[in-house]
């Protein structure tokens, strides 16, 4: 069977671990459905020549030794993450793992000189806890032990998640590595965006993985009957958060290189013939130059003012989370760059506007990523779809990369 | 004990009849709740010298038969409606029973050429099966039997809980009243809206019941993942949703006497990392003049597909409810205003914006409406407020219109 083959069919076998009915793909961190994957996953790897762990916080880690002697006897890092959205496409975090394991196993006669491990993260997209990453955090030495009170939404905690799994959370800092001993990280992912089709190109090499400012932004005016209340009496929060949605996508149109969205809107009461006395919205604005990001953030904070003074409304803008840009390795970029470049290809150089487990992974050692053209930039859904050649094609280019840094360390 | 107080203390009875714990007040069409009510209310009627029965739909009705003869032998009509909103206040509705049982009791030993007739609907609010004005319906004779069908939350149709109630949906028909019979009606309630108390007015005479038009609009653009789909390549259907809410607030603030709110909103998928692919909302468009309400409806429904087809979404707008405006009668608007005069009051005339069962009953008889002041204009709300002195200033122009009647009769 062709490696392309046997991706497509472990792509399928691993959609088929899930907690929701089949078809519908939903597999989050700690669930039943991660452990029918670990199994399966398990088994490729240990095919592979790996060998198999599952670590304390739930990664799936399958590790070969250096069979080369090197200097510092390090290890390369290569992987995605195992948990999915709610029904989810197929390729979003498993395509990293699969070629992963696919890259060990083509490089399973070639004598290296550093450790390689494919690490499948238990959490990357943050469904079950609301705190992304929890898996390469873990690795990276960053989890911070107040995320063990998140709560799932039947109300148990991280911690007792952890135990219910049969781990236990004062093992979790014992899985941190040391910078020393990483050679670095590298990630294969669907693009999740349009930008590899519309250039027309399989794989795509990522600059930056983009800084994320998300805000929670409350209007409150007054609700009141539909009927009764004169235009000129009113202090409608729908009114004025339709005039922030719009304040915000102007924005970003009108600033190269930035996205901004607000995603969820809630009007209270919500009646058809009430008036909106409280509109509750998500703010999520990003940029990979993080001065832009920040500065745009504070511009929509106070357009919101703004807004909310001239009507007569109270507003709050709270800022839930802020991370900065992270810069990919510049060695590991040339080594991807090259690779592409020895597929007859050009280099496309995309920044990230999605997060990534390489954004956790940026404070142990440095990373890279290579993308994956995604049919019209759809992911988080059913019609997610990457086609067998060009995931051979970044199979290949993983493959000349991880050879590219063996020669720079034999 | 004053008439003033002791229709203070009954409102806070009244409000005691419901189907949440207390002080929580939310009592539909044919519960537990408006049973108790139906004990207490008939007591109260009983005392005022009604004679008191419970109809098919579960109105319940206190009668008094003509003491003087006179040619027609008529009934005039009095009272509104014993449902509530959920979590309401104990104004809306309550008060124009009240209202029309004291009416009953200081006329008691007058002569009257005329019947009285108290009624206190069993539904205006429509929270129950979504139907509004199901009491007054039947009464007025427009009650269509595919009523029987809709179906409440839990899935009970009209015509089980008719049954369940121990009436029969078949002894309906014979509740509806002959024209010829009927003076006319008389309703008394809280105005709901904020013009009174800016006139600085007790009480107010309805000129006409608003006509309403509702529809339910879709803008269907795109999901995407909010931080790698390009603004450029986006089609956000929040965006175009903001434009249309903003558009709706125009175009009423432009148009004198109109009202149009969106009160209800839902993105979906509703994720603060996706962009919006579907947008629900709710419009609705009141005006005491029917074309103008109308032509308000159309000139959005075409700005919607304005904003969809320059955003390149996909629209609907589904027409869910169209009722005209109701004029109030000229003969009992012409009483209420010299019984309002009577008082020494400078006689405040609007419409209404919301709907009462005086727009059923506008199909059977002349109709009209007194208007209360309420505090701050808040309705369906714990909050709802009509004061003591106000209400007794309705209570004596209620009295007052009825002599007028008679002695137009006598």
């Amino acid at each position: 069977m062709s490696p392309a083959q046997r991706i497509a069919n472990r792509l399928e076998e691993l959609a088929r671990c899930t907690d929701d009915p089949l078809p519908r793909l939903t597999r989050t961190f700690l669930s039943p459905a991660m452990r029918r994957a670990h199994d399966v996953v398990g088994v490729w790897m240990s095919e592979a020549g790996l060998a198999v762990h599952v670590d304390a916080i739930g990664n799936l880690v399958g590790r070969r030794d250096p069979t080369v002697s090197s200097p510092g006897r390090k290890t390369l890092l290569l992987g995605s993450h195992l948990d999915t959205v709610r029904d989810a496409g197929r390729f979003d975090g498993a395509l990293g793992v699969i070629l992963g394991i696919e890259c060990a196993a083509a490089l399973r006669d070639r004598a290296l000189p550093f450790a390689l491990e494919v690490l499948g993260f238990s959490d990357e997209e943050g469904v079950r806890f609301q705190g992304t990453y929890l898996g390469s955090r873990v690795i990276a030495g960053t989890f911070e032990p107040q995320l063990l009170d998140l709560r799932d939404v039947e109300g148990v905690t991280l911690a007792d998640a952890i135990c219910a799994w049969g781990s236990a959370p004062s093992a979790l800092a014992a899985e941190a590595r040391s910078p020393e001993e990483i050679v670095g990280y590298l990630e294969v992912h669907i693009e999740q965006g349009p930008v590899l089709e519309k250039h027309r190109l399989p794989v795509g090499m990522v600059t930056a993985i983009a800084g994320q400012s998300r805000a929670r932004v409350t209007f409150h005016g007054m609700a009141g009957h539909a009927g009764t209340v004169p235009m000129s009496s009113r202090r409608d929060a729908l009114c004025a958060a339709a005039e922030f949605v719009l304040t915000v996508e102007r924005l970003a149109q009108d600033t190269h290189g930035l996205v901004a969205t607000v995603g969820q809107i809630t009007a209270t009461p919500g009646a058809s013939n009430v008036i909106p006395g409280m509109v509750e919205l998500s703010l999520d604005v990003r940029h990979q130059n993080d001065a832009l990001c920040k500065s745009a953030n504070d511009t929509l904070r106070t357009a919101g003012t703004l807004i909310a003074r001239r009507r007569g409304l109270a507003y709050e803008f709270d800022t839930v989370q802020e991370s900065n840009a992270v810069p990919c390795d510049t060695r590991l970029q040339d080594v991807l760059k090259e690779a592409i470049r020895a597929q007859g290809l050009a280099v496309c150089e995309l920044p990230s506007g999605a997060g990534h487990d390489a954004v956790a992974l940026a404070a142990l050692c440095p990373v890279a990523m290579l993308f994956v053209r995604c049919r019209g930039g759809v992911s988080h859904h059913p019609d997610e779809f990457a086609s067998d050649e060009d995931i051979a094609v970044a199979l290949d280019v993983l493959v000349q990369a991880v050879e590219r840094l063996a020669q720079d360390r034999g």
